[in-house]
């Protein structure tokens, strides 16, 4: 069995007799089990987010609360796996399932839900009224050339009887998708969902007063097969069943956030009836049980583009049977439907002169506007700035390194909830970088100099004492964990930050340089993305992440993918806009165009 | 379990242990066992038409021939049920099976189908056309905002890839429902199915060439749980999965025509793309599994009138995934789909002056039209002109007296195939009371003579001594069965009649009244239905069956349901048609309308 430990995505393989404390162990994570596996301390908790794992022993329900248990929280001592486990350590997700990391809605957003319900009273039949239920229905709604989804009919008679014809009828435009008995008008939900490569966001809504409920995120379960996405449309292609098994794993994320989402709010899940969804191109094939394995080679053709409209009972979601799911369109293989929401978000498209909407999440995908115009870039950024790949890296969860200043020759760090370090997260690695340039312990090249290195340029003995030798390469040392071991920043963490913020860096000239825009003709830059609100402008400056157009024109927004699906789920205006938008944005593919080569080479430095 | 026999509709019930032959014995139904059970002269099969047997034994296996065990033959006497079971004695379906039964299409038909199949090449994605597959596709078809069903998505790559882009697109309007690889456009199918409460007709079409390639018919399984439609809604009503069972038994039966017709004709089921069906309302409620309890009571209003549409795939059909179901829409409680294609297919409404149709299967609806406006009603005929009810009643099969005369003092008959007669089909019933009728046997109030009063009124004693005494009352012998026992037609019998044939008589009188007719004003009155094929017109005439406009204008067009539902799948404008056709009938319910009454008491006489 594969274990997947978040936040601090790491991995290992256990058998089935050996318990998921052992694995924590295997994988390098740290778990406190201070009675040494007893069962008996519960310090050991750890939540399954997916997988199969043993059943509950007698000893958990007495040790952990009923809250706890719902949750899915088990003894790591204790707990055996079935299959491959996706797990998590308390304390994740601070950062993306606070409603106020949700980027705000646009100013000015004006609700227009899709869903409209009518509470009516329908007469019964007689002998002088001989008409069907459905023509007495649809004569009372005055909706006209109404539809009705098939399986409805078995149910209509029942409904009119049960309150002797007092009805709401629920329309999709003029398509009756459920009747319910008496007047259930204010009952009316929706839910938008961002699919990351990383994480899964799920926000429940009120249509009716376009108000949030609540917002909730898991580790996307796909993770277990490839951090990123071209590593999961491999998986897809080394045996027949992986492909439906993705599928399944993400629809069984989406069933365990409605129902939890449905029992915080209290909210009946057969009153959702309608769902939005974003996520990459990949995540867009996979979710729809489609291969995605065009994406993984050139020229990189997605199999659609299109938003796709699938009824949410074909995809079990326990909705409303009624209910339409709608993925929304994609732009290219690596531009998916939450860059579409970015833009539809951001209102890129009307702003004025140049700007660039940018969201740094596993991938860098950017957005250039000039005058109306629209272009659009992936840049394989990789999960770096996610903490993947990243030696200690970890997302951003309790103990995560987050901040990082070298002051007066002494080093300062902070970590997410001040809680003991664990590891660093995306905003920490960029700080830590900046931090260590600016101190000439990390050469613009990309070097990191050796302790003796810096002690000769003057670096003070007690920062130049935190540079060690990890494999007979330097590494600087961030911090201690509670176990002892050193939190450190490689020389090979450094490289993957020059990997990534030139990539991303060289994706913007590329595009700016097609558009004929100048850096100093830019007038925003929007940071999109959770990542975009923590990260600290003046180190990404520095490390060269951003063109240095001044600190005041770099704009976080948040998530605006999920605003951009809110915006879409409660706006049938935004719902067609971002279907129109997608269709003026013209794509840039890097990978093989020169300038970009060109750039790219010179960006990697600092 | 419960035994249903066909074409004698007779029933019985037996235990598990207990053979079919020995339920054939106990339901009066005369099956051949000349070597007393013992599974050696292989005179008794049968066919099991719905439910589960005992498996097939190894005699079964060296007696029945490969085309009879692939037909679901079995030997009775060697044969046990597990569930319910409806069995067909060989030399069923003569009549309803056979292509020259079904009613042309009307001249000038013009197909124009739903379905259309293009051959295109698409070309393939390069660096400098990244566009995804479906925008390839839709570019190449220069189809208008296309659309496709989202489950397509999965396939369309694979398909694309077979024979490098060359493919075949098939369309319903702008949505495109399957993709094949390589070129299909002849392979282009649909079928019509024609729901009746006794016999349920599928027929298979070549959708391009508008040319039916096989037509086959069944026993309604639903015929286990009831005659007639109220009491299969009784049925409904006795147990809570009675509903999802009848709908079952419906799609079961579907699927083994299909499979069937496919077979014969050498057709794939993934080429059939679109169906259509008709039957009354209970059969569409019941086909769509909604509960038709509330046309058992008044006000008989039904769930539903209009046309439902519902994927193929929903119903598990086995057809293509893309397929549609159609059922027609009906227009009353009890006037249903099949009368409106009763009324499409004769084309009544552009008839000049005042016209009828009539469709007398277990019901008798009545369409009557005037200038252009458009009348409807149903009469609770009973099933007796298909032979149930009927002492010696029985299908029109092999066997069954079809025609009955009374020459010089002589009686003559005729069966079907010349077989040796078995019971008494509907022609043959008309027949038989209007020659008693002629002959002066039976009187015009209904009441037989006894074989004494006929003496003395001066019959024959030849025919006289064919009255004989049945239960007390007069019978009269048409012929002798194999086994010896005697064909009657019972008193009862002739009141059945009389009660069927009055009930039609007067739906006619009231409606004509109601619309300002008079019976000379007729210009025709069209015979729909297999039945009236069959019928001898001046029979009819005789027990006043229908009005006596003069034989000349009354016009039999044999299943005009089915040709309607053939309509339909065949043409775009048809199936419209038939939908705005509906909505322009006045319905007229005869249960209160104290016209009827008075004319059903009149019209009971002969």
């Amino acid at each position: 069995m594969i274990l997947l430990f978040q936040p601090d995505n790491k991995k290992c393989e256990i058998e089935r007799e050996e318990n998921l404390l052992f694995g924590a162990e295997k994988a390098g994570v740290l778990i406190d089990g201070s009675c040494g596996g007893a069962g008996i301390c519960g310090k050991c908790k750890i939540r399954v987010i997916s997988g199969t794992v043993s059943p509950l022993t007698e000893k958990e329900k007495e040790i952990l609360t009923e809250e706890e248990l719902k949750k899915g929280y088990r003894l790591a001592c204790l707990t055996y796996p079935v299959d491959d486990l996706v797990l998590e350590l308390p304390g994740t997700h601070k950062g993306s399932s606070r409603k106020k990391d949700m980027a705000a809605l646009p100013e000015g957003f004006e609700p227009e839900p899709l869903i409209s319900k009518i509470h009516r009273k329908v007469k019964r039949p007689s002998m002088k009224d001989q008409r069907s239920d459905f023509d007495r229905i649809e004569d009372t709604f005055e909706i006209h050339n109404m539809k009705i989804d098939w399986e409805l009919l078995g149910g209509i008679h029942g409904v009119l009887d049960e309150k002797r014809g007092d009805v709401t009828g629920v329309f999709r435009g003029n398509r009756l998708i459920a009747l319910e008995a008496g007047d259930t008008e204010d009952y009316s939900y929706g839910m938008a969902f961002d699919i990351g490569t990383t994480t899964v966001v799920a926000m429940l809504w009120n249509l009716k007063k376009a108000e949030v409920l609540g917002v909730t995120a898991r580790t996307n379960p796909q993770s277990i097969y490839g951090a990123d996405v071209i590593s999961r449309i491999q998986y897809c292609n080394e045996g027949e069943n992986h492909l439906a098994n993705m599928q399944q794993k993400i629809l069984d994320c989406f069933r365990d956030m409605i129902g939890e989402l449905c029992e915080t709010c209290q909210v009946d899940p057969a009153a959702i009836y309608d769902i939005t969804v974003v996520g990459n191109t990949t995540m867009s094939h996979l979710f729809l049980g489609v291969h995605p394995k065009s994406l993984a080679r050139t020229p990189f053709a997605p199999v659609f583009c299109r938003s796709v409209d699938v009824p949410a009972k074909e995809l079990c979601l326990g909705v409303n049977p009624g209910a339409n799911v709608c993925f929304l369109p994609n732009i290219a293989g690596h531009v998916g439907a939450d860059i579409s929401a970015v833009l539809l978000a951001t209102g890129l498209k009307e702003k004025k002169g140049a700007n660039i909407a940018i969201d740094i999440g596993t991938n860098g995908e950017i957005l250039l506007e000039k005058d109306g115009q629209l272009y659009a870039c992936s840049t394989a950024a990789g999960p770096a700035f996610e903490g993947a790949a990243i030696y200690m890296g970890m997302r951003a969860a309790d103990g995560a390194i987050e901040k990082v200043r070298i002051e007066d020759g002494k080093l300062y760090i902070h970590t997410i909830e001040d809680a003991p370090p664990l590891g660093i997260c995306g905003s920490g690695l960029i700080d830590a970088v900046a931090q260590l340039l600016e101190a000439g312990i990390v050469l613009p090249t990309g070097r990191m100099l050796t302790g003796e290195e810096a002690l000769e340029t003057g670096i003070s003995p007690e920062l130049a004492g935190k540079i060690v030798q990890n494999d007979q390469i330097p590494a600087f040392v961030l911090a201690e964990r509670k176990d002892g071991d050193p939190i450190i920043l490689t020389q090979q963490d450094i490289r993957e930050v020059q990997l990534a913020k030139g990539a991303i860096y060289a994706g913007m000239k590329t595009m700016m340089k097609m558009a004929g825009v100048e850096i100093e003709d830019l007038n925003s830059i929007i940071l999109a993305g959770a990542f975009g609100n923590y990260i600290d402008k003046k180190s990404a400056l520095k490390i060269g992440l951003l063109p240095d157009i001044g600190e005041e024109k770099i704009i976080s927004v948040g998530n605006a993918a999920g605003a951009g699906a809110c915006m879409a789920l409660l706006s049938k205006t935004s719902r067609e806009l971002v279907k129109s938008l997608v269709k003026e944005v013209t794509h840039v593919e890097l990978s093989v165009n020169m300038d970009f080569q060109e750039e790219y080479m010179i960006a990697m430095n600092f």
